[in-house]
Order: C-alpha cells, then structure tokens, then sequence
C-alpha cells in the first residue's frame, strides 16, 4: 500500500493527515505550533509527530511517496519568504523538511493549499476552475486553473485580500496600502465597519448593547435573526465589496466557481444570496457564467490540499 | 520542411503570416474584412488566400503542421461567443474552417493571442508569466501562466478592460457596467476623461485649441513636448486607473512582467514611468517585483501568437 501526508501549518496548531496514496484519509491529529526561539522547532516536531505516526501504523517510510505542507506565507521554489506570524523569516522548507522526515517534500502557500483541497475533494470539484476565499481574521485566497495552484512567479498567485475595493480609504491594511478586500471582507473588517459606522452616528441598533465586545458573529446574529438594518447594511456592504474583488479575479482568470470559506462563511447562504446579488451586478455578460458557493471541507481543506500538492 | 500559419482577425484587415515549424517568418501578408452578410465571408476568404500563397510558394498542405487564429471576441473549445464589430453571432471557428483550408485549426481571443505573441517572440519573452494589456480603442488582455493563454472557463480570461478601477464612475461601459479600466486607459477614454476635465473647468490649457478634433495623440504631445498642465494631469489620471488594474492582476496571478501595448503605448517611456510610480504605490511587498515595460512586436503580435497557438 502507498501513503502520503498532509500537514497544514498554522500560528496555533499544526494540523496532519495521513492518506493513502488514492487519497482516502487513514487518520488525522494535530500538534501545537510552537512558535518560540522564531519557530525553529516547527519542522523538527512536524518531522518527529510524523515518524511516530508511521510507526504506530506500522508503515515504513519507503511506501509513503511524499509529504505537503501549507504554510502561511508566500511560498516559491519551496521556500517561503516570511511567516510573521510563527515568527520565520526566509525558510527553504523542502530542503530544511526533507532530510528531517526522510520523506520527499512539497510547499505551497496555506490558503493556495485549501484550495486545492477545495477543488479535489470538496465544492470545488464539481467546478472546472476556482478562485477559494478564505474569510477569517484576514482574507486568504487560492486559485487553481487547469487542476493547478497559480503560485505566481514569486508565490504571491491568489494574494486576493489585497486587491483594492475602494479608493477612498485612509485607514492603512497590514500591507501598507489602503482600501484592500481584507479591511472589508474578513472578520476584522466586518466588525472594524461595524464600530466605524457605530460611531459616525447615532442611529439606534441592537449592535450597540455589545459595545467593544462585539464579535462578526454578533453582527451577523443580529442582522439574520433580529433584522437589525445597522447590522444588515454593514454586512450587505461588505459583501459589495466582496463582490468587487470577485468580480475582478473573475474578469482576470474566468474561473467557474468562487469558493467562499474560513469562519465568516459560516454564515451560509445569508451571506451568499447578499454576494450573489451584488457579484450578478458587477460581471454581466462577461464571466456570468460563474457559480458563487461555500465550501464545504472546513478546516480540513489544508491537510487535504496538502496531500495532493504530492500529486501535482 | 514543416510550416505553420498565424491569423489575426480584425475589423478592417486579416493580417496573415507564414512561418517556418521552428517559428521563423518567412512571409506575411494581409487582405480586406469583408464584414458584409455579417461577415459570412470570411472564413472563405481566410482559407483562399491560405491556398493561394500556399501554392505560389510551392508548398503542399500535408507540409503545414497547423493554422492559428487569433479573433475579436471571447473563444471557448474552439467556438467563438460573439464577435460584434465583424457581425459574427456564436462561430465554431475550427469546425468550419478546417475543412475550408484542409490544416489543424486553432482559435483563441485575439488580444490572448497577442499576448503568446509577445511571450513567444517579444518582450515577454524575457519573463516567466506576463500580462499583456493593449491600450486601443477598448482595452484588451491576456495573460499567459505557465508557459499557455489563461483562456478561462467561458474564454473571458484576460478580460481585464472590465476590471472596476473607478466606483463612483456614472457613465456605463459598453459592457453595460460602470468605472472599467477601459473607460479611462484606452485612446477613448483618455480622450473622454480630457474632454470632460475641460468642460468642467475654465484652467487654461493647450488642449482647448483642439475643440472636438482633439486626439489621444494631440493629449500627448500637448503633455510632453508642451508641458501643458491639464494633459499631464488628465494622462497621470489615465495611468493611476491603469495602475489600479495592473495592481489587482498581480495580486490575483503574480505574474513577473505586465507588458503595455497598443496605440496608447506609442507614448513610450513617458507613459511607463508615470504607469511604474503609480503601481509601485499599489503593490508595496507584495507582488512588488512585477516589471511594467513596453510592448515590442507592434502590430505583429497577433500573427506570431497566432502561429504559437498551433505549438501549444
């Protein structure tokens, strides 16, 4: 029998899968990231929690034909160039890993890895080619074309967060420029509108009874079950500026499905009928064609993504 | 000897070449659209003067491994959607040409085929991954990833005239929607944005002497060789839109050059270097390594890409 391993690599938590060589799960654990001494033990536990795992099932690293890793940062040729939040600096993660593990190594970018796990094995498989948007604290995103990642030439291919949705922004993303889909579309941003508009006025709102404490979560709450219009206008204006990036990728690379996932896409299709409404606006007849949907892996889509980055 | 054939369809001529199988040009030639019957014509006429200088040269068709055709509208599997300014509703390009010239049909969009043009034989061919934008009339692209065309799953890739640089625009694009990178960076819309700026104001600017016949052109020159104030502003305006674009299609495809050509592109450097600051702005680390340069192959372009969609 032939094995592969899929690790997704994450600022708290390093998640692992172990695959046949088809790409049926065989078991999956995690493992805490540790981020201290600027990480440099991450690969040396990922390499150890692997061996132990071979060895409790009893197979050899001969039948495993290769191990993928998502990382969080741009990565090419292997390498990344910065993970500010596991504290690396430049890595050549094949060449640090491989030796380590003893297994032969893949890189890619983490969001660009969960796409890939989209496109094989969840919503996107149904789909010729994607663009996955991961909407979590930040805006992740991953496009495949012709059943491969776009890495890009140096590995920032689906760096959607940062295409420009508006002009008129002061406030600076993390960066440096202004007006980027992720001051808008991730959780941050949702709730950094929401604080903003809270404060420019003082029209009544269930939102304010959370004061500072206020989560996405309470907003899309309060917009879906208690109809709340502040709460309802903030998330209908971040899915316009959603639908702006989308429809920009769209007009780029044509893809047949937008993927939206990470924690704010738990909302389901309260979110999704708002980003229909305003994406079927921008695109007309070019690029009409194109299915907005969910995804549907979860936090699984890394380490499955990461087993076939060994199949590409 | 083998040989290959590159067409570029336009509205008002089909420019033709000949090429050796390795890709050197041994004629090239062109002859009149006969847009008439809604361009019936044609493919007739195409596969006509195919025989004609086939047989003046003395060459057999068995010889000539494929015939490539770039045409003015979206190409899916060989079938075009749409092609407006030659007449042409819905066209099975390669279904019915193949049998007029008896060679292996290829068919893609022409500013695609343009933009192989230019990784295969011009600028690009110094880069890993480009995106071509030619500034005319309209504003057309395409985008060339891993050595091929990102054609898209409708044939829109590379559409990025229709990426929205402008979101407080009111005047609609042809393509029905508002604030495209074609409204503001094309001959048209430069022209547009110059004819609006001085009817809103009274400054004082060359440009006025030029009343309605005022061109593109006659902006540039008035901007460079005169200094006038208002056609700078009006041209910086232009590559602050086209910047806009440029940013977002690197950070969806990160690709290593965007190459400008076009009839606007004749303005050179003085374009390019108001284009780069504007872009560096936009991109700061990310995708930050993009080259922006000119164009080499002109006109020619479409012939040589044309003749590459037979390699691919």
């Amino acid at each position: 029998m032939r094995y592969g391993i899929g690790v997704d690599l994450g600022g708290t938590s390093i998640k692992m899968g172990l695959f046949t060589g088809n790409g049926d799960i065989v078991d999956s654990w995690s493992i805490k990231t540790d981020v201290s001494d600027n990480g440099k033990n991450i690969l040396i536990d990922i390499a150890k929690s692997v061996s132990v795992k071979l060895a409790m099932k009893g197979i050899d690293k001969k039948q495993v034909d290769g191990l993928g890793i998502g990382v969080p940062g741009a990565v090419s040729r292997g390498i990344v160039d910065k993970c500010i939040n596991i504290g690396w600096d430049k890595v050549d993660i094949v060449k640090e890993l491989e030796p380590l593990c003893g297994i032969k190594v893949y890189a890619d970018n983490d969001a660009n890895t969960a796409a890939l796990g989209e496109y094989k094995c969840g919503t996107g498989a149904d789909y010729d080619g994607i663009v996955f948007l991961t909407l979590g604290t930040g805006v992740g995103g991953g496009i495949i074309y012709d059943g491969k990642i776009i890495q890009g030439f140096s590995g920032y291919g689906g760096e959607v967060g940062h295409i420009k949705v508006n002009y008129d922004e002061t406030e600076p993303c993390n960066c440096g420029t202004c007006g980027c889909l992720e001051q808008y579309a991730s959780s941050t941003g949702i709730r950094r509108m929401a604080l903003r508009r809270l404060s420019k006025g003082d029209e009544e709102s269930s939102l304010r009874s959370y004061g500072e404490e206020l989560t996405t979560k309470d907003i899309f709450i309060e917009a879906e079950e208690n109809g709340d219009k502040v709460a309802n206008e903030v998330i209908d204006y971040a899915m316009e500026m959603l639908a702006r990036a989308c429809a920009d990728i769209c007009h780029v690379v044509n893809v047949e499905a937008v993927i939206i996932g990470g924690g704010v896409a738990n909302a389901g299709d309260f979110l999704l009928d708002k980003l229909r409404k305003e994406f079927e606006r921008k695109v007309k007849y070019i690029a009409g064609d194109t299915k907005i949907c969910l995804a549907s892996l979860g936090e699984r889509a890394g380490i499955y993504g990461a087993f076939y980055l060994t199949k590409m």
